[in-house]
Parts: C-alpha cells; structure tokens; sequence
C-alpha cells in the first residue's frame, strides 16, 4: 500500500489567517459550507460563461467555478490566472450536477463557486508541466527543484521520509534511546581518505573533516554512561560518485550498552516492523530470517541475497570429484569449485541470451559458463555434454531434478569468483524469468569473517571496521589466521539491498590494539588517529554494539523508487554538484587567506 | 521543578541479555527478589567481614553487599575493583537493617546481596572524582569528556536536551510539520562572512559552504508547496569564539505559508508551553506578552529584557526643557534624551559603587551618569543639586513617587546611547538589589526598524535578514526613509535572553531587489550569491514566514545553566578545538593536493 498523504495529514492543524481548509480536503461533507482556501493553479479552463480553475496544495486539488453573476470582480481576476499563481479564495461548497462528477479526483464530486478571491502572487510561464515530470530530464527538474517538488511524487517522497524518520524517533524514544547530537566538525586524519576536510580560520594551517559516520563519537557516548543513543545523522564521503551515493547522507545510527547482538537485531526488527506498519501498511513477521555469511555465499552467491525468490545456487564439486572433464579436473585440484544455478523455461533463453550470459560470469572474473538445457527427449544439449560422463550428466538430473524445458548454468572456478559470478547470474535469471514476487523480505547476515585480504596492498582489511569485535568461539586464531576469525557483526539486507550494519564492537584495549597492529597501523598511526579512543578505553568501557541503517536508501525501498535524488530534498548530482544553487563555487581571495591556504598550481 | 530522570526513564525498555533491572530502580517494592544489575563501581567500602560497592548506571546507585558466606569468589572479586570498574551482578534485594537506611539516596531503604558478579572491564585511576566534578579544571574535564558525561550534571543535562528535542518534533509533528533536511555541503558565495569552506575534490577550486543557517533552503521548500517544514538544523559560523559561542551549532528552524505573523508566533507560544510543561512542568501563560521595539528600549534600554523584574526607564525630557544645567540643555538641543532608573535602598549604593555604575554608563558611550539619593530630609543628594532648580527637583519627586532612600540615576545623551546605558545598568541593579523573581517571563518584540545604520561601513544593514518583510504600512518610506520603515520580524526574548527570531518574508521579486539595492549589492553580487533564489521568486511564491530558536540556549535556560558548553555533548573550546580529539589537526600533503589546495606561505 503505497503511502497516503491524505491519511497523514491533521487537516485541522493547517488552518490560518488566510484559510479555513485545504483543497484535498473537500468532499460532499462540507456541500452548502463557506470555505477560503489558498494553493496554486493547476490549471484553467475558460467556457465563456465560466471560468474553472482547479486549486492545488499538498492534499490535493479542488475545482473552482468563477460566474461573473456572483462576483464578477473574481471573474475578471481569473481570466487573467495562470498556472502555478497563488491564490486566496472565498466560496461556497456545492454538489457538482451528476454528468460533471470525476469519479477520478478525491474532490470530485463538488465543486467551490467564488465569491471573493485574491491573486496572492503571479508566476512566469513554469519550465515544466508538473503532470510531465518523467517526461523531463533530470538535470531540469534538478535545476528547477522548487517545481520539482511541487509534483505528486516529490511531495510524497519527501512526506514518506518525514514519516519514516518520524516513526523511527517516536519508536526509539520509547524504547529509552536518546538523540544526542555529535560534532560535524569532526577530526581529520592522515588516514582520513574520503574525508571532507575543512579548514580553521583561528587555528591556522589545521582542518575539521566532515565525519564519515559518528561511529567513535557514539562509542564514545557508550563510554559516558548514556546507555542507549541514535542519531539521524548525517554523514559525508568524498566518493568519485555511483548512481546511487551523495557527497552527504543520512543514517539512522545507533548504539546500544550492555546488550549482545541478539538485543540489538531485536530492537532494529521492532523498529522496522514498526516504520513499515506505520508507514505503507505492511504487516513484517518478526523474528527476521537469519543466515550466517558462509551460508548465503553459498546459496546465493552474495551477502546481500534478495529472498524475494528461490533459485539457490547448487554445488556440483563431489559429484564431478573424478570427473575426466579437463576443465573442471583443474579447478578441483586448485581447491576450487564447481557450482550451477538450474531454472526452467530454458527456451526463453536464446543463444543470444546464454552468451550474453557467459560474458557476465567472465566480468566477474570466472573463466567461463557452461550452459546445458535438457531437451524433449530428455537428452542433456550443452557445448560440454560430449565431455561429460553419461553417469555425470545422470547424476546431475537427479541431484538437479532437472526436468524437459531446465536450464543449468555451471561455473567452476575458485570459490568467490564462482559464487559472485553465480550471484550476479542468479539476479538476471530472476528478472528475466519474472520471479520477483512482491512483498519485503528482511534478511540477517552474521557471522562474517572479520578481516579480508585486500589483494590490491597485499594486507588484511576489515570487512566492516576495525572497531568490530571478533566473536568469542574465533577469537583464539587471531595471531595465527586472522583470515579464520569471524566477526560479531551483523547486516541487515531487505530485498536484496543492504539497508544496515553493525556489531558487537571491542571493548578490550589489548584486542583493538592487537587488531590495529594485524591492520599494519603503526604506533605513532594508532596515536594520531585513535589516540583519544584508545585512551578512553582504560576507564571503564561496558560491553556495547551497535548499528546504522541507510535512511535514503530504506526510503526508497518504502516507496518503491529506484533514485535516490528522489528522496532527497535538494541533492547533489553525481558530480557533487547542486544544480539549483550552483554549488561548489568559487570564492575570493581574500575568503582564502583568512583560512591560510592558496589554490594550488596547476602543474 | 528541575528535570528528572527517574520520571523520564522506562525501565522496562532496558531489559537486555546482561540485566534484568536498573539500578536506581530498586527500591522496597523489589525486596525478595532477584535481581541481574550493570553498571560501574562508583567506590567501595572494605569492612572486613562485608565488602560494600555502590554501583551506578544513569538512574543512580544502588547498593551491593558481597559477604564470602553468600559466595566467596565474588566477595574474593569484589576487593580487586576500584572506581569506575564495569560490573555484572545477580543477587537478592534485601531491605537495609534501620540504622543503615540512607535516606538521601532513593535506593537507600535496600541493598542488593550478590550471589554472582562478573567483572566485565577493568579501570584506570580515574583523572579526577565525578562527585568532584565543580571543583575540576573545565579544560581537564573537556580532555576527559567521557568521564565528564558520566557525572550527575551531563546526565541530566543531555537527556533533557534529548526530551526538549523530542518534545519539539512532537509537537511540530502534530501540526502538520514536515523535518525536511536541508544540505549541510552548501553553496559558498563571495560575500559569505564566516563561511567555513569546504574544498571540493570533484570540482577543483571550487568550495562548498557549511551553512550559517538553513535560510534560503527552507523558503524554497515554501516555494515547492511544502506548507509547513521544520529542522533541528545544525548551523555553522565562523565567528571569533565568545563564552557562549560555538562553531557549530542547533536550531529550531521552521517555517509556515499561507500564514500571517500572528499564525507562526501562535505556534511557537504552543511549542514552547508544551516543552516548558513536560520537561520541567512549568505552565506558561499563553498568549505571550508583546512589546514593539521602540517600547522595550525606551522601558527597558533593550531589545531582549528581562522581565522577571520591574524597574523601567522613565523619561525626564520634558520635565527639564527649559532647565538652566547646561548638560541637559546640550543634549536637549541636540535632540537627545534626558532619562533615568529610581529605586529604592539607596543606602546599599556605597560611592564606589555609584562610581562603578558611572564607568558602566561611560563604557556605553554616555558622557557620565548623574546620581542622587533622598536623604532622611527629603533632600535630593546629588552631586549636580546645585545646578536644578527646586522646582525641578520638586517635579522629579512627584514624577517619579521619590521617597526616602530613593536612588535615582540619570542619562542625558542621545536616544540610543542613553537607552544602551541605562539598560545595561538596570541589569546590575535588579542583581544587586535581588528583584529578579524565580519563573520565567517569555515577551515578543515586535516592529523592528527594517534596516539600521552600520557606522562603521557607512551604509544601511539588515536588522535581521535581506528576506525579512517590511510592514505594509511602513513600506511607502522605503525608498525615500528607508531608516523608518518597520520590518514584520518578531523575536522571542525570556529571562533577558533572545531564544528567537522571525518574520514574514518578502514574497515580492521587486520588493526582494529593491531592498538588495538599498543594501548596496549590485547586480552581479545579487546573481552571484542569490540567483537561483531570486529566479525561484518568479515561479508563484505563496507569503510565508518563519523562525528559529536556538536549542543551545533554551536548554540553557530550562537546565537553569550557565555554560553553553554543558549542553553540548562534544563542545569545542573558545578558540574551536575539541579538547577530546584533538580537532582540528594537521593532514598531509597528498590530502592536500587531493583537495587542489596548499598551505599559504607565511610572509
């Protein structure tokens, strides 16, 4: 159920010094009943002997009738009206006559005829129609973002992120969580890539950064006794932009003392239990599904699986262990694997289609992709099949359950390319196949490794950050095999979007000094950086965790869209750049040496 | 009533995996019954036989009693923990035998037996007592921030912080507001004074600007049909620090169309009635009392009075007009003001302080300050008797009911100075002489001057803003007296201080213009920093208006504080730095030329 403006509003709230209702709000209660109403021109239509102007505002749009017997002053005033002038109008509500009803429109069953009105302000010719707006590209509606908004899409996207962040605090708040507000003009360090950096007037040659999220700043409020607190925070990465980040985005970050995971993934099921309920009307079953990382490599090749449909990914490496097929004879001696995603309908799938298929897996970095499809005859049609043992193929229709009209798509390859290839693979099928069925599907992901190996600087990273706490039963192979601890972390994936994560974070200092160290920091590094949190940890830190979710992004969800400037007031493009005020810009001189820096030569 | 936390807290919302209570929840209600409590050791007390430990969370303390008979390895535990230990206890709720009932303490009927206890960290000496807290070095406490937050003062300060905040957005919430954020990345102009800029990687020598306040922003969201937007909107500034001044900081911002002045200030009376209420359940009277500008400085020497107390200014202009002392007939022809302050107790002003009243006056610009007491005759005792005439001083008694013990204090200069003088001197006198009742007196100043005089610049500036509307029955002046016209601006002022400011903005592009001209921008300087805003004024702009408070200060004023820094989880210092972490701080060259900036070369 989509979200309804017309269900949130307090109708009775709105009334002021110029009006008395909102257009929306008109229906056959209110026939025989004076009303002043204010909005926009929608549009007018001149019949001669009438003049229609249709009146809009948040709620709605109402139609009024202009006789010059009843004012003709009004009359003369409303020929001159165009879309978008503001209005003020006086009337009187009546029954609209039986062939002019719009069954379409909330209000259109009456009409209001004027009897006193004010043009409150005129307008130019607007860049856009409104009920145009797909029609129009981007980059105008960004510029002219003040019309922009006044769409019915824009209004309610922007009503839906309101109510969500509103359902978000009222559900917080009960649950004894408090908003405590953490600096903006945060701390810029030498490790700070992606940092917005700032710099100080008062203390020259030193900069703020702009905080990527307020992840120690809230641990650090843990540290101070505070027990629970969020934020809806905003947050800023320097990122050369994809489609769907902005420069600055909002999270709703939270923290949690003495809990273990299990609280806090029950609060955040409660939460998003409650924002959906409340928001579009959806019923979520709680506890969510959970599935340890591993697991959902395996089967769905990613740890942000869309459960909205099934096709798992099957493992077919002991059934092929003495295969004499060279290929995949290769990949199982390197301790790779061979996997497949298995469908039906392989008839919908053209040679075309298949090799557009292959060509994926390999932009993921496998080797290739083995298609077969089983015939009418129940025969296995694939480039491969004269490779393959007929017990193999036999084997693989009954572990497959392959029927006439399957498709099996094989990739052997070691196992992250294979299940990210698979993964990707599994997607397109779905779409292509129409599986998606409707509905929300939340998902936990945890028991994550906790480092990974960053092929690029040949060191280990952190998968999450390196404030995540390693889970007790790993702990021990943390010199030995980092690669082998596990974390306590925990995402959250609706529909095959990652809307959050978070941990158990370190509350011992030898451990997060020990985890720093295995990330290659140097001492002089952890001080610089860290020096402050690595302090506070001597005085008495309490067991805590916490986690954000991605407000832009759960919005989007809600509302089914696919833009994330969609649900952004005024958002940036993916240059960075705000195309209604022209933002960044130059500035002068003078402006620079009061912040002691120069532009820099361009070599 | 001060905030309380206990009241504030729902205990039940802080059940978690670690603890089945909160330890200020215990009371008699709780004997017999086990109990799991986290917290920290606020300090110990060894008698030997019994080991007692007051544990704190931040609803209080309770007490633990650890006897060897009940378990001797907690009670073996319990004499290794110091201050500020993090602990997890289970034990039974006992009453406290009657001699050592403590009734200070809301827990002080109980104490808890323990039966287990885990020590979940370990602490340091803390850097100084939180019980101490008064007596601590403010910059040892901004260093130690988490230990500082940990004390009874930063509990309750943040959290009614938290429920002032939470407060707001219910009530905004319930009459039809939307929280709509407005970008923090904004648009840097040339003429932005105290800018922070921000570098743009993307966009190489071009800067964002944090915002000074979310202004333009939330009337352009008036202008896309939003009717009613609020923010608790962080705001940046970039001033010389003063005490009560921060780099970045809070307001309530929000802004109405389709309304009048009298709509927006309606609704900040409710808002205001409603936090005052539940967060320290105070009721105010609504409507507010409202006072026009030139009324409050001519009675109170000040555009925000404090009206806890009485004492106005009265006027001695007429009655000394054709006065033969020179100094008043000076100022008279020179269209100045002769005024004064009377009070009574003149026997507690020594002649050093009437000499420190006199300096207060001179450091206002006044040329001096005329005093005199009633003495025990009658007589008027003042340094200048000599040169009035006794019907003059025989017209002043009367004017201004003289009795025995009066003080009258006199300035004669021009109307601005005078005023400036005398208000400022009014302050001292109600500290010194104890007027100022306990309560709080909220009053709206109103019809504000449009412009005034900057002298420094030799130009005319805003009072308030470029987009605060003129009033319409001043508006004729504005071309030709522009210094006459009034504005539709309101401010909030309580207890003496402005928490407030608003007013109904111009909605008319001519208007807009006009006024940026009697500003002296040009053309280009208009295009540069206000073109899209005022291209967006063409496209049917509804009359709206708004206001912003500022959080900082009212929490200031409902915690009954002083330091603007106690409200703010993470302040920075007078000269911008943050004490905890060390911001800001030096980046590198590579982060530099990323950015396209250098360090100026110090000449």
């Amino acid at each position: 159920m989509p979200f309804d403006i017309s269900k949130n509003t307090n109708y009775e709230a709105h009334k002021t010094a110029h009006r008395t209702n909102l257009c929306g709000q008109m229906d056959t209660s209110f026939v025989g009943r004076e009303v002043s109403l204010c909005g926009w021109v929608n549009n007018r239509r001149d019949h001669g002997k009438l003049i229609f102007i249709d009146l809009r505002d948040f709620t709605g749009i109402v139609q009024l009738v202009f006789d010059p017997a009843l004012n003709s002053e009004a009359y003369r005033l409303a020929k001159t009206c165009r879309a978008e002038y503001v209005l003020k109008i006086t009337g009187t509500v009546n029954k609209r006559s039986p062939e002019t009803i719009n069954q379409d429109l909330k209000t259109g069953q009456i009409e209001v005829s004027v009897e006193a009105m004010q043009v409150l302000n005129s307008a130019k010719t607007p860049p856009f129609l409104l009920h145009e707006r797909e029609k129009v590209e981007e980059m105008t509606r960004l510029r002219y973002r003040y019309m922009d908004l006044r769409t019915d899409q824009m209004q309610k996207n922007l009503r839906l992120r309101h109510h969500v962040t509103a359902q978000t605090r009222n559900y917080l708040n009960s649950k004894g969580f408090l908003e405590i507000e953490t600096p903006i003009l945060a701390k810029s360090t030498p490790e700070g890539a992606r940092d917005f950096l700032v710099p100080s007037r008062l203390n020259p040659k030193k900069f703020y950064a702009l905080p990527q999220s307020p992840q120690l700043f809230k641990q650090t409020l843990m540290f101070s006794g505070f027990d629970r607190v969020y934020q809806i925070a905003r947050c800023f990465r320097d990122e050369d932009l994809r489609a769907d980040r902005q420069p600055e985005f909002t999270q709703i970050d939270m923290e949690m003392t003495f809990v273990n995971a299990d609280d806090i993934m029950a609060t955040i099921e409660g939460l998003l239990a409650a924002v959906f309920k409340n928001s579009i009307g959806i019923d979520m079953q709680t506890p969510f599904e959970k599935m340890t990382w591993q697991q959902s490599m395996e089967t769905y090749g990613t740890d942000k699986p869309d459960l909205r449909f099934g096709l798992p990914i099957q493992d077919l490496s002991s059934l092929f262990k003495d295969t004499g097929f060279k290929i995949f004879q290769k990949v199982l001696q390197k301790n790779g694997c061979i996997k497949c995603l298995a469908c039906d309908s392989a008839h919908q799938f053209s040679r075309k289609d298949l090799d557009q298929l292959v060509e994926m897996a390999k932009s993921y970095g496998a080797g290739g992709l083995i298609w077969g499809k089983i015939d009418s005859n129940r025969d296995f049609q694939s480039p491969v099949s004269k490779f393959l043992g007929k017990n193999e193929i036999q084997a693989m229709v009954e572990q497959l359950r392959l029927k006439e009209g399957s498709l099996v798509l094989i990739v052997a390859d070691n196992f992250k390319t294979t299940c990210n290839a698979l993964g990707a693979i599994r997607k397109q099928l779905a779409q292509k196949l129409n599986l998606i069925r409707e509905g929300f599907k939340p998902l936990w992901i945890y028991d994550f490794p906790l480092f990974e190996w960053d092929q690029k600087n040949n060191c280990l990273s952190p998968m999450h950050h390196p404030f995540t706490s390693p889970s007790p039963e790993t702990i021990s192979w943390l010199q030995d095999a980092p690669l082998k601890v596990k974390s306590q972390a925990y995402d959250i994936v609706l529909n095959g979007e990652e809307i959050g994560g978070g941990s158990m974070r370190i509350d011992d200092i030898a451990i997060q000094k020990q985890i720093f160290k295995l990330l290659n920091f140097t001492d002089p590094m952890i001080e610089q950086n860290f020096g402050f949190f690595i302090k506070s940890l001597e005085y008495g830190i309490p067991p805590h965790g916490g986690i954000a979710l991605g407000l832009d992004r759960l919005v989007m969800i809600l509302g089914s869209l696919t833009n994330i400037r969609d649900v952004i007031a005024f958002p940036k493009t993916q240059s960075a750049v705000c195309m209604l005020t022209d933002s960044p810009s130059g500035v002068t001189q003078r402006q620079l040496e009061e912040i002691h820096i120069s532009l820099k030569e361009e070599e």
